[in-house]
């Protein structure tokens, strides 16, 4: 089947994942060529354009998803589209011990930083004392929120997350990684926003380094494939994403999702799946800041190649 | 100074770190060669010769460590020494969801793994229907629970950690890496067990590969060094560890270390070292079955050299 | 400023509380007498009318209320409108220890109660063995969930809660309370649903007993007032409400409004506030099995009336 | 069987309750009278006369009690010897929600609370601004930590608490209550101490009004009994305790164990159990300061008598 390549130019934002009226209805498979705006509303020529909070590009529509199908998102391409950055200043308080936020001090300010897209690189515009000699680092661009319409018709802030994904702030989310969503709605409602060109684990201080970004992503509509949680895939690992507080529920969520997709796509009953993840499991955590927290389960392919 | 190399025969073991008497009585920077039996008490020859729950080879007196100081172990040497090793068979039902429980059948049995210590590989015995085609896998040898006497006389059982060390199933903690553990007693009182061949992260069937182990290390004694929870390194990273449940808090502890040794070895205040680790953290889960859960976090040495 | 009594036959319901289209609007002071389905979705004559998922009558409208306000609903009236309730069968998964689940045994099923409304009572209509003897036990009529639009457009599903309220299950949530909202959107737009003839503390069985209601109400709008999280009051305690997992910061939430509110209207200062909190606040727990947990934090009125 | 009267005058303490030395050699029933100094190692006369950290007099053996046994202990006196206790003067930073440590100010300072010990009533001696007339508060003593030795040797901080009690801080451990233990060492060992005049829920200042005691309490073995966790019983409630964080894990084993509770003292089987407690169990909630917190399941007798 043709796929069609849609170049798409958002006019208004969502702070909401939600059952929006969608901006485009393609075909699956067909790739998307769009932009987005950064967490704060800004966009590649640093104009506040739209209300911040995470604001989405979307939601596309993909024809003939339902409830009970996954849609499966593929990014080819993000790539900060200005350079300029900005991060959070001061780590939050919630992942201190709760003695020492006094010692923290208080948040004030932010961190800048200058993007060089051509090498690469990003650099403190202004470090902070003893930061001066830091230097460039490698760009690591990804997206921190994106996914489909939750179930029910629930609209859900821009700065959560759950089963549908939204904010779940992972650095593994970059290019060249699918991440495949439950379907709650019809045509799955795709949103997309919150690029980072670097991001710590954590999302500690309560940003990346958030930026305006080019975009470029298929959906691919996995017809009557039902999942719990968003499952993801890169050239190393399989991927189940949970989204909770406390971070053990996170870790509920994203280990069971694993060891159901370890028996659905490899045949690994849950005795063959332990044996296995037992030894050989890795958790990333995605982020330790926003109301819900997000940590990944993942196996690498190589393992399940010897299957 | 000259250092001394001891070699140290286990006659028996204990499975609290606690205040016990001294085996052997050393100076700072001394050398001990010495094993460990396995979690459930056996030993090289697969003897069982004291009762499980990871029975501790020691405790090491350091002449001169007193509360306030800090003990530094170095692990230059970690190695299996028996080619049978043992895993739990089930991931542990407070890693799953908890509707998921009945769904992930009994407990039944485990896996014994055979270990070519030649090859430096492990492959299962007797693999679950769906792994036979698994094959070797690389040994990553680790020591799960070690540590110095905790505060106020205590004794606390080798199933959990804290402030102390104790039962952390890092796969972190392998040959090469130093450790360091705030003092408490007179002497420090450094125990050590709990050999894994490999281990996953989050340690989620209740164990690794768990065998004994022939285990060399120094320790050397940080004078008037105060640290409050576990500090590390290895060739890459450097490290604070967190032991506690949730695991949210867990991650709250090791947050706040790492602050604080970035204040304190590196000269950065909160808001630089907030700057830096905001977009450089990495956190590494070390066990989410245990009482306590251990989550590291750490920042790459390379960064830190560029300061 | 005289004050409207309004009847208001609900026609449709909704499973989120959210920016819904108002059925009624009111001016502040006025009544409203109307009636809810119950979770299920079953009205008084055990019809089931409408989607379950604790289906909400309403929103009411209330002119004048803006972002920044409080809404105050007073409850004059929460009667079951019908002889029968429904209740689960089998403590949730998520409330006992997770080793526990698997000796729960499955869920199957679901107990049926009368309700005597004259007399006041339900006894069990065919109780499990053992409880052949209960008897007739108090009705204490509650809401399970209600609340006001949440912020920025959002629709939250109605097995939730969080600062608008929601599906708090708190049996203290009975007739006569008074219950305050911060306003999120124009009108307010209150929502409610989900009758319990009885409730225990957490809700550990996912239900009371489910049962449609009469509810009479007065909805009040505090300008300019702004509040956190949901306050409330009744004959003998003033409360603040948390909604969250876990159930620690829950508490979190609920502490922090009841030191607020006894600042904003009592004058104490967090100094005196905590001297006064310390040795009498008391806590309740709403429950432990929805999503988001709720604890209500609440001091004695007659201790409040010595300053 | 005759019952002894001892009166015992301690002369040290312990601040972890381990497996120390008994003070005294009891049999089953025999009544003990005794005192114990304050949480900070303060006697009846204000004299420091041992190190602070909860000091407990003790630990007394039972002639007889085994690992597997049950001991109850019946507190038919708990009264402050002395007419000033003390309490924190500002709300725990771990209670409140992370960005409002830094609004709450810094802890200094404590409260002075005059007794009179005849009228029953404790007063702020220098109330802060705003409390000034707050008066006479009913005195209700209780103990905040007591327990047994815990298993396999440990010697566990009086900071904390667990399945051998400890420091519980539960206002619910009043005069009058009996509390059951799990034996896990020969003769069981029982500690006591940690008096407070006064404690609201969670003991939220860190504190009760800390205050040295007389306590007057009988111990009796329960042969071939074995619990989980601490149950209770009072005149209106039958109880079962869960020493754990997070709460939400104190709530699980506290549940738990009442389901257990209920099926071994009153044939109630898991789904009979569960119809009784969905509607009816209540929480308490005991400390949520201390490094483990404590949860209380309890159902009423009157419902029990029932059966």
């Amino acid at each position: 089947m043709k796929t069609t390549l849609h170049t798409f130019e958002p006019a208004h934002f969502h702070t909401t994942i939600g059952w929006h009226e969608p901006v485009l209805r393609i075909r699956s498979g067909d790739v998307i060529r769009t932009w987005t705006v950064d967490s704060g509303g800004y966009d590649l020529d640093g104009n506040d354009i739209t209300e911040g909070g995470n604001p989405q590009t979307g939601p596309f529509y993909v024809v003939g998803a339902e409830p009970g199908d996954t849609l499966r998102v593929h990014f080819s391409r993000i790539r900060p589209n200005r350079t300029r950055g900005v991060s959070g200043a001061l780590v939050a308080p919630n992942v201190v011990d709760p003695y020492f936020v006094r010692e923290l001090g208080e948040r004030t300010g932010e961190d800048w930083w200058v993007l060089d897209l051509e090498r690469g690189t990003a650099r403190l515009e202004d470090p902070p004392k003893g930061l001066e000699s830091l230097g460039e680092l490698p760009l690591d661009p990804m997206l921190g929120c994106f996914g489909v319409a939750p179930p029910r018709g629930q609209a859900i802030s821009c700065a959560t997350s759950g089963e549908h994904g939204g904010n779940m702030d992972y650095r593994g989310f970059r290019e060249g990684v699918k991440v495949d969503f439950p379907v709650f709605a019809e045509g799955g409602l795709f949103h997309l926003g919150d690029g980072h060109a670097i991001q710590g684990d954590g999302e500690i201080v309560g940003t990346g380094i958030e930026v305006s970004m080019d975009v470029e992503f298929s959906l691919e509509l996995l017809k009557d494939k039902t999942i719990g949680w968003p499952r993801a895939e890169d050239d190393t690992y399989v991927m189940a994403v949970g989204n909770a507080r406390p971070l053990d529920q996170a870790v509920q969520h994203a280990t069971t999702e694993l060891l159901k997709l370890l028996q659905e796509d490899y045949g690994l009953d849950y005795r063959a799946g332990s044996a296995l993840a037992g030894q050989f499991i890795r958790y990333d955590v995605g982020n330790v800041f926003d109301p819900a927290y997000t940590l990944v389960a993942k196996i690498e392919k190589a393992l399940l190649k010897r299957l």
